[in-house]
Order: C-alpha cells, then structure tokens, then sequence
C-alpha cells in the first residue's frame, strides 16, 4: 500500500468543518470531528491541463474506462491512484444524444436538449461509473467484503464490482418487491453477492448500513463512502469534454438520494478550479412526486421573489414517507446526500422541480418512440425539464443535457403494465397476409 | 441524393458470381444475375491509412458512433458515405475486457481470454453495430418504411433506427413466447414499430420478408441487407484498433443466422487487402446443440484428417428443425448467411463447435460471478473455446476475443429458470440480526 496516495495528496474531507481525514484510515465514511458527510479532495498542484491525451493501450482498465481516463497524473479524478489497482469493467463513454422530434413536439419548444445515456453501462446504470473508484481503493485496502443498501441498482454494481476484484460483497434488498425489478431482484445474487433480504424499506437497510460503518465493522458502498461521488464526477468531466470545455447551460438529474446532482456539482466546481472551463452549469434536481421532500422543502424555503438559502432550504427539510411510484430508485423519503444536493443545487444557482406518474410515463413512451431507450427516472427529469420551460426556470435558448440514469431493459415489468401494445395477429403466415396488415 | 456514393465507390458484389449493383438501385439484397447473397465492396484507392484520427466532435455520429468513427474519406466502412446521412444512437465502443477468475478455473487452462461486451449497446445486442448503416442508407434513399423477421434482437435495433430515421419499422414477430424475452417481446413496440405477430417460427417469418424483398415491395433490414454486416464489421475494426493493430489469433462467436462470423471474416480480409494487419484471426463459430445445422455438416465434410473444403462443407449442408434451448436467438436451422459463414471460416483457417445446454448454462453462471453480465448467447461460445482447447483446435498460448451478443438483462426470464438464488432472509432490521448473517 506504500504507493497510494497520503493524507496530503487525497483526502475526505468534511463537508461542514472541512475537517480532512485519510482515505487509507478513515472507513466510516463520516467527519471524525462534527459527523457530517464528507467529500473526496486532491492536491492538484502537479498540474493538471485538458490537453493531455491518455494514449494507454484500451485493453487496460485506464485505456478503456471512461472513469479512469480521467485520472492520472495529469488527471483530473483520483490523480494520484496508482493503475495497478484499478478495477474496471469499461464503465462510461456513454453517448450524449439529441432527442427526438416526437419528445421535442411534446416540449412544446425547439430546445437544445441531449441525453447522456447512462444505461449503457455494464450492469446498466449510472451507478457504474461510482462503483469501481470505491472497490478499487477496497481492494487496494485489502478490503475483504462490502456492503450496500439498495432497491436495485447500487447493488448490481456493488456486486459486479465486488467479484471483478474478487471481494466477497453482501446487499440488503427490501423483501417488498414493489421497489425491486425482476432484474434487479436478480442481478447481485447472479454476480455472486450475498443477498440478504429484509423486512423494510429501502430506508430500513441504510440504518443498518450506516451503523456497520459508524463502528467500521464492513466497508460501506453506498453513497455516503465518497469514493463512490468522485467516480461519478467523471460523468461531469465526460459532458465539459464532449461539449469541448463550455459547459452546457444546464444539467438535469434525477434526485433520490442525491448522489446525482452532488457529484455533478462538484465535477463542475473541480473544472471550474482548475481552469478547465469558465463557465459552470445550473443544475436542476428533479424528484418524483411520490418523494419529494427535497422539493418541497426548497418550495417552503423559498421567499416570495424565489430566493432560497442553503440554511433555510437546510431548515425546512422533513423526511417524507414514500408513497408508490414506477421510478422506484426514487422514492426515497430521506435523502442520504440531502445536504450535499442543498449545496450543489445553491451554488450552481440551479433549481428543483416535481413529476407526477402520468406525465413521467407520457414522457418516458415519446422518448422510447423515439428510438433512445430511457428509463422511467430519466423521464422524471424529461418531465422537470418541461415544467422548468414554461415556469421560466429554464430559457428556450440554454442547452440543456438531462442524465440518464438507466435503460428500460432493467425494468421489464413497467413496459407490460403502463403500455398496451399495439400490435396486430396476423391469421397466418402467408405473404399476402402480411402484405394486406403493412399495405403494401 | 446526389453526394451519394456512386456503382465505382461503393456497391453490393456477389459472394458466387461477382456481379456487381448500385446500393443505390438494388433493394432485393440479392445478384440479379445469379440470386445469391451480397457483401459491401468500396474502393479504397483515396488511400486508407490507420493512422488517420477522426476528431469530429463527439456530439456528432460520426464522433460519437462506434461504427462512424471508421467511416469517413479516410475510413474502412462505408468511406464514402456523407455525414448527413448518418444515423446514430451512440453504438459501439464497446469494452474488450479479461475474464475473471471462476470462467479461468472452469477452462481448465491459463489462457489469454478477453471478452468484447457488444450487450453495451443501446437496445443491448450486437445488432446496433449493422442497424445504423442499413437504416442510414434506406434514410438516405427516401425509404419510408423497413421489415424485419425477428424473435427479438434484430427487431429491437430495426425499430430504435427506424424510429430515430423517421422511418415506419414494421417486425415479424413469432406468436410463440418461447423463443423471445419479455424485453424482446415490448423493445419494437416501445420504439414505435408496428409488431406483426405470426403463427409460425423465426423462419417462417423470414420467408415472407424474403419474398416482400425479392418484389422490392418493402426495405428489408434483416441480414440479407449486407449493408447490416457492414457496419457490423466495425467491431473486428475496433478489436485491431484496441490490440495496436496485431490480431488476436482467434476471434470466437456464435453462429445463428451467421451474420456475426460473416461481419468477423469480411472485416479481417479487409484490414488484410488495406495492410492495416499483417495477419488474421482464425474464426471459431459455436452453435447450439438444438440447431446446429453447420456444425454438423462441418463434421460430416471433413475427412479423416479434419480437412474441409467449402464445396464439400456446402453441399453436405441440410437444414435442421430446432429444437429447445436458453440460448432462443440462435435456434435457426436455416441460417440465412449459411454460405457467408462456410466462406469465411474456411477462409480463416478456423472451425466450429457445439455446446449443449447444461455446459452453457454453467459457463454463463460463472462469467457472472465473475462480475462479466454476460448472455447465454455468449455462454454457447465459452463452451465452444474450452471443448477447443480441449481438442486443440485452440492452444493454450492463444490470443483470444469472445464476441459477447447481447446483455443477460434482455433476458430477465433466465435467471430465475435456471438458477437458484442464494438469499438470505432476515426475520427483522435489527442491526445485530443483520450483523449475524454477515459474521460480523
């Protein structure tokens, strides 16, 4: 372990007192001074410039991974990991694509929006490009097992992850199936993961999670490890890179935990420091009306002309009760990253907006017939969008990137029950039959 | 239409008798002179070289595209093909990535064995690598609608393309559920297409598109459209790119319609002619006990010292009446590119094998302990390269790159028939309840 970086070169630090701790000791994943959440940092007085070109051979997890691309000694994310310890499955390089004209119709406005398709990704969501930053600095820890809290998609990658480096990984699903898909259901166990099925909520899990990590008993995953964060922030990197260095005037997120608009805050404040761009992007957050406790609080926080500041929006905050929704990695009525999200959003000067069922589902089947298959919390957003438009939140002229956390294909269930096919049953089989069913 | 590439640049030449026709006026997809299948020839006397660096920008096809990237006037698919013309959903560089521990153990040997993850795709198989170029092309020539027969890979990418061209995509699909996954089932009709469902097999279904084709009544985009394997070749592009331009020694795929081994050996006798490689890789195809009618007749035209020539492979060729199996997209006893696949293989020096049920199921079992989310499609071709090793069709001292079709998350039915989870279910959310599962 004598290569991996000090407390001088990376560090947690808190988010609060800006108490900083080692990453190599500190495995609470909490400040050891005031408890809050912490955030990764680095010493980037080595220099770091964006024309450096990573020319590492694509057949090794740096030459491969859009998220170790990034670092490096010229890097711009974990810059001081030494490469033998990386741990890749090719996360990222995910494609930033124009929409549709049929989502554009709906918009109601010709708007510069793109969605960076983040499904795309091994085990299929965004949580892919976090994942390998946090077990790779496990395993250099000569971590023997981890362990998360998660309705689906944290756990696929915290298992896929976790066998890549050969560490033994245990998940804690919620028994209520509600929240889980049948792929999601299936994915850890398939990857070799221990699950471990609880009578609760997704809530339920993360106490006991959070307690192992309080008394450092098992190396947590979930998001509150900024590990996790920082590895994410490549996704923030890839946009300024792909948009060559002027951000886009917005990037909308999804909001259930908040790991989302945290790490594209600080991924926008990290270019913004080093000089990479001069311009950062608004965030809007946007939460399903099911949970939707960050949303409101802000709303409350708000005084008449729309001001809100980090210590009301702080203040007001109440954890809700989900209630029932099809953007299941969303319901989350008590956000662990809820004070990173405050901060982001405030200091991006960006905002918060809500999506009921119906709309998200129009959303979701207008995106989908537009060949980009979304999942139904991209269409939360898609939806955030739309109402940021016509609150004035959002102008007609800003580019926009709305985040895609997931595909659909890990949803098989939502498909069948909130669409009817529209298909015909040909009475058989001959050419003429057919011919008659496509006009031809 | 004018900027398109004329007879002299780009055209579709007979694999029998060498005639050649214009892309541009040819929609039968097979020779007016003798009826046999197509490929995609171009002339490359502009001078390809592989040095050339596409530095378009990533927000553009042809930045972005895994198969656009190598196209252009210094590029090795469709060279000539105009910018606004292409299509694109962000397919294709995909990761090429070592196998795990458990896969290596199972093997038996300590061999060098990559993966490439074509699942990484947008509507997750292989097929968004061909789709492009095909639905480009027809986008092109004012096409106003495509056919495809499909059980499911094929129709899902057909649709996304025809949906994001602004085509109407109409998919054969068969009425029994067997063979196509729930995901599969939903993709065509998500993305728009009107889904025909028929009361008969895959080949059944194919008959028909043929014979729409053989009319010109209506564009077709299965297979026999050769402008699908050329983008498909793409991949075996990408596979010398990331190995610095030295083929690995076998490139091992599975074999249904065949249009994965036929985009393998174009592509490498292409890199050949332009001198990009020196030297080729030998292609093992795999089939599926329950239809491997090219396995078969492999065997039976082989002498007694194994050799095999292309006349005799062919004319021992019959077709076959599938039976059951997992691996549901290459249940075909007809492959449509039958020839192409007896061609190339020969051509490459390479051979074929079979693997049955159990054998697949388990190498898929444990390539995703492994952390690798692999299909059972790609578990076919695993069997395949151990049985190879075994009988030294392979060496252990060989480079090799599995082709990986499809992600297992299109096939959500899978796991829960054919493996047993390993849970644990806690009786509450007691921390220490937790903790004891977990022998913390």
């Amino acid at each position: 372990m004598n290569n991996l970086p000090d407390i001088n070169q990376t560090w947690f630090q808190c988010i609060s007192c800006g108490h900083k701790v080692s990453l190599l000791e500190n495995k609470t994943f909490k400040c050891t001074t005031c408890s809050d959440l912490q955030r990764v940092e680095h010493d980037f007085n080595h220099g770091w410039n964006k024309s450096y070109k990573n020319t590492t051979s694509s057949l090794t997890p740096m030459g491969m991974s859009g998220v170790w691309k990034y670092s490096g000694l010229n890097g711009i994310i974990m810059p001081r990991f030494p490469q033998e310890y990386m741990i890749s499955l090719g996360e990222g390089n995910e494609p930033i694509l124009e929409i549709g004209s049929r989502l554009r119709k709906w918009l109601g406005q010709d708007v510069d929006l793109r969605i960076m398709l983040q499904g795309m990704n091994p085990t299929g969501s965004f949580k892919d490009r976090g994942m390998p930053v946090a077990i790779s600095v496990a395993s250099a820890l000569g971590i023997k097992a981890v362990v998360c809290s998660s309705t689906g998609d944290t756990s696929a990658a915290a298992a896929a992850y976790a066998a890549r480096a050969g560490i033994q990984c245990y998940v804690l699903i919620p028994e209520d199936r509600e929240d889980t898909s049948v792929v999601q259901w299936h994915q850890p166990d398939a990857y070799g993961a221990q699950t471990i099925v609880i009578p609760g909520r997704f809530d339920d899990g993360m106490r006991v999670v959070q307690e192992f990590a309080d008394n450092g008993l098992v190396y947590l995953v979930n998001s509150r490890n900024s590990l996790r964060i920082e590895g994410h922030m490549s996704a923030t990197i890839q946009i300024a890179e792909n948009f060559g260095w002027n951000m886009p005037d917005i990037i909308a997120v999804p909001v259930g935990n908040g790991s989302d608009s945290t790490s594209v805050g600080q991924g926008i404040r990290r270019l913004l420091d080093l000089k990479a761009i001069e311009k950062g992007s608004k965030i809007l957050g946007v939460q399903v009306a099911s949970a939707a406790p960050l949303y409101y609080s802000m709303k409350k926080a708000s005084t008449e002309n729309g001001d809100v500041t980090e210590s009301s929006w702080n203040s007001c905050f109440e954890v809700h009760s989900p209630g029932r929704t099809v953007a299941t990695a969303m319901n989350i009525g008590n956000p662990v990253s809820r004070k990173k999200v405050v901060h982001e959003i405030i200091r991006s000067n960006g905002g918060m907006e809500i999506a009921d069922e119906n709309e998200l589902l129009t959303a979701m089947d207008l995106c989908n017939k537009d060949g980009i298959p979304i999942c139904q919390h991209t269409a939360v957003v898609l939806v955030g969008i739309k109402k940021s438009l016509q609150s004035g939140l959002i102008s007609k002229d800003d580019s926009i990137v709305c985040i895609s956390t997931a595909t659909h294909m890990k949803f098989p269930e939502i498909l069948p029950r909130h669409r009817k096919m529209d298909m015909v049953i040909a009475n058989d089989c001959r050419t003429d039959t057919i011919a008659k069913i496509m006009n031809l």
